[in-house]
């Protein structure tokens, strides 16, 4: 029964080995969610972690299964990609980004995890002396463990005081120190769910050309803004994206959450033929390959895996042609999210929280997968784990980066009425036992 | 047409941007050897290449397959591996190699690629001033590279004359250092196709408890040392392994070959429990993770790729299981292999060449997946390429860490009558225009 003593929920962190609740992996967070969970004797609401929620596309599915049938499983995928795929995702980039990125320059990788792990190693790599990884922060957390892990520096900047015009500044700052090998961050923003705007694109392309430095655009919920229709292959609004501003990019494309395939692992790296064409003296020597995406490919990719999976490549092939073809509507598909988060955000505002990052550019945000959500002036660990008590689990946002106090509550697995009145009953309950004090309100506002 | 001109491979290796043809890739030859196909106007007889060669195990299409139908492809993947998989992978080994590895301790990756990759970067990173990967040579030239792209040292001797007792001496020298963070080696050896003889695994064991070095044993070709009839469950002869001999082990072990399941990127990772369990006061401040285990699974697979395929966990947990069943003879379905071996060596020693790596501290070496080739005293960058020229593609010994001359030749895709009489043809032409002199044959068997 939620919810639990505090003693209960002490000795499940103890137990799974969590050193400091703040710093700890979605994986380990869910994986105590779990182990409550048996304590408890009932479920634990879970927002913690970004599971699809929604059953895979039938598409990637049938040409996976095909695939398999046709003996691809006893074959070595090619470490570049099977043709079928890198042409159906040329094609979609045009479709719904309006953008140019030829086959020869789109890799697939295992999941976007991979896209990213690889792509932050190799740009940290390339110039001696540049070797930190930026990030606009909040940001999702295992792009910064990455870079720890790969034992280079990070560094970033919050962006919730820096939006519109304001975000040139902080970010000119942060290229002049003339040490940053990439500047990472996904649009929709992950915890935040904000959206950069094109005068913000604009700002980033922009600098990243004047400085030199490579954006890693992460596309892992393209289209998901639902204040706009996306989604019409050919047709405007097209999805904004950095490519419009700058040569200097790279997009991270997963099909996790887009067609519903986390299970796959299988994402895109597309790289601008401008950065995949590179020479780079460090590489050319260290790897002997000449070029930026020859390493990429050859170096990098074959080393950590060897490529990714074969069915799973036809399967993507399958669902990225469906879309441009327009007989698959991924953005309608998951347009259920917004529905999940317009809910959930009405509960958690009913039982006394805040949105934390509300707004772009003074627009309210849009609807999705995420939210970030505050309690009065309680800090984020102690929300986190009190929470948990009452049954509901969340990732902490100063483990995404964030200055700020709150939780990132994901809704994609907010699939039933009763979760969400599950949800409403523990909150309400949360509520009740935790009075926000109006001078702890007040303090909060006047920061905001 | 076979032979092409100088000129005209020059050309061509100049093209795809290789540098020096004796460190190139495998994959990196692999495309060298497609582009001169194009130039020549017929196929070149592949040989560098191990792809499996021999149909995926049905077994594993039709679970993956029924995983697929009941939506797995919607739901990230356990990090830690599906349970059934971990189940079936510890009864596997039990069966076959006669050891008791638990589930818990058992973690799918994608291939044996990551498998190795990740640890040896967390063996890397596990005790502060050991950064130095140690390597049985020659040895699968990936492996290699992945120590070198983790910035990592890495050292190693040459096993051809420290065969038997022989062993010990060196390997304690290299142990005697105090840096090396791991011991790597597959078995039956990739390229060379010796297997260790159970004196040199009780070395290899003896020495790593003493010296507290982690073995890396690679079974990628588990089984295939058709000397012995492995692969009666629960039966002698057991596959021999390291794990018999310490407790400081990790067993790294592929569906690519076994299975033939390369395409699909899965394998396991066997930590023994001592080395899962065990702590280190670097990890646990770095990862925050208590054991080796946990920051592996964590911290490094997490962090590279999220997990493995899910699908493809089903498809091997269900060949697992009918190989200990008994429904599913993984040693006998690639026995064809032995077959292949035998053919390749003959139609090679027929036209001048000899082997380089003959036997196991005495006695012949197994047919198999591999051997290794040299002629006269040619060296092995010069036999490579006269060898391509002539429409036979291999990969050289010195990229493998051989210190001698010769080839790598891998028989696995000779799958028909007419490409061992397109290989003879080609061999004996090659063998009339490059005359082998009695001095240099006197003076290499000398030296042997």
């Amino acid at each position: 029964m939620f919810p639990l003593n505090t003693d209960q929920l002490a000795a499940q962190v103890a137990a799974r080995g969590i050193l400091d609740i703040s710093t700890a992996t979605i994986r380990q967070i869910s994986s105590l969610a779990s182990a409550i969970e048996q304590v408890a004797g009932e479920p634990v609401v879970h927002m913690e972690l970004g599971n699809p929620g929604l059953p895979a596309a039938q598409a990637g599915i049938e040409a996976q299964i095909e695939a398999l049938r046709s003996g691809v499983a006893a074959k070595y995928p090619n470490i570049n990609g099977i043709p079928r795929l890198k042409e159906a995702a040329s094609a979609f980039f045009k479709a719904f980004l309006d953008i140019d990125i030829p086959p020869r320059t789109i890799v697939p990788t295992v999941g976007s995890m991979q896209g990213c792990f690889t792509t932050e190693m190799l740009l940290g790599q390339s110039k001696p002396g540049c070797d930190t990884i930026a990030f606009l922060l909040p940001g999702f957390p295992a792009q910064v463990h990455q870079a720890k892990v790969l034992g280079f520096k990070t560094t970033g900047f919050d962006i919730l005081k820096h939006r519109g015009d304001a975000l040139e500044a902080p970010l000119r700052a942060l290229f002049e120190q003339g040490n940053i090998a990439g500047l990472v961050y996904s649009n929709p923003n992950n915890p935040a769910w904000t959206n950069l705007t094109e005068r913000e694109l604009e700002i980033i392309g922009r600098l990243a050309t004047e400085y030199d430095v490579v954006v890693v655009e992460d596309h892992a919920y393209m289209g998901m803004d639902y204040r706009n229709r996306f989604g019409h292959p050919g047709r405007e609004p097209f999805i904004p994206t950095v490519a419009k501003y700058t040569d200097n990019y790279i997009l991270l494309c997963s099909a996790s959450k887009i067609f519903s395939y986390a299970g796959e692992r299988i994402a895109l790296v597309c790289m601008s033929p401008a950065v995949f064409d590179r020479h780079y003296p460090y590489l050319e020597e260290f790897y002997e390959m000449p070029t930026y995406g020859d390493a990429y490919i050859f170096g990098v990719l074959y080393a950590t895996s060897s490529g990714t999976s074969h069915s799973a490549q036809y399967a993507l092939a399958a669902m990225l042609e469906a879309a441009t073809q327009g007989t698959l509507d991924f953005v309608d598909d998951c347009s259920e999210y917004g529905r999940r988060g317009k809910r959930a955000k009405e509960v958690f505002r009913r039982n006394g929280f805040h949105l934390v990052y509300a707004d772009d550019a003074g627009t309210p945000i849009s609807d999705g997968f995420f939210f970030t959500a505050g309690y009065g002036d309680m800090p984020s660990d102690e929300l986190q784990l009190e929470l948990l008590r009452y049954g509901v689990s969340a990732i902490s946002l100063p483990s995404t980066g964030s200055k700020h106090n709150g939780l990132r509550i994901c809704i994609s697995t907010m699939g039933s009425d009763e979760l969400f009145e599950m949800l409403d009953r523990r909150l309400a309950r949360f509520h009740a036992d935790h009075p926000i004090s109006v001078a702890a309100e007040i303090s909060r506002q006047q920061v905001q």
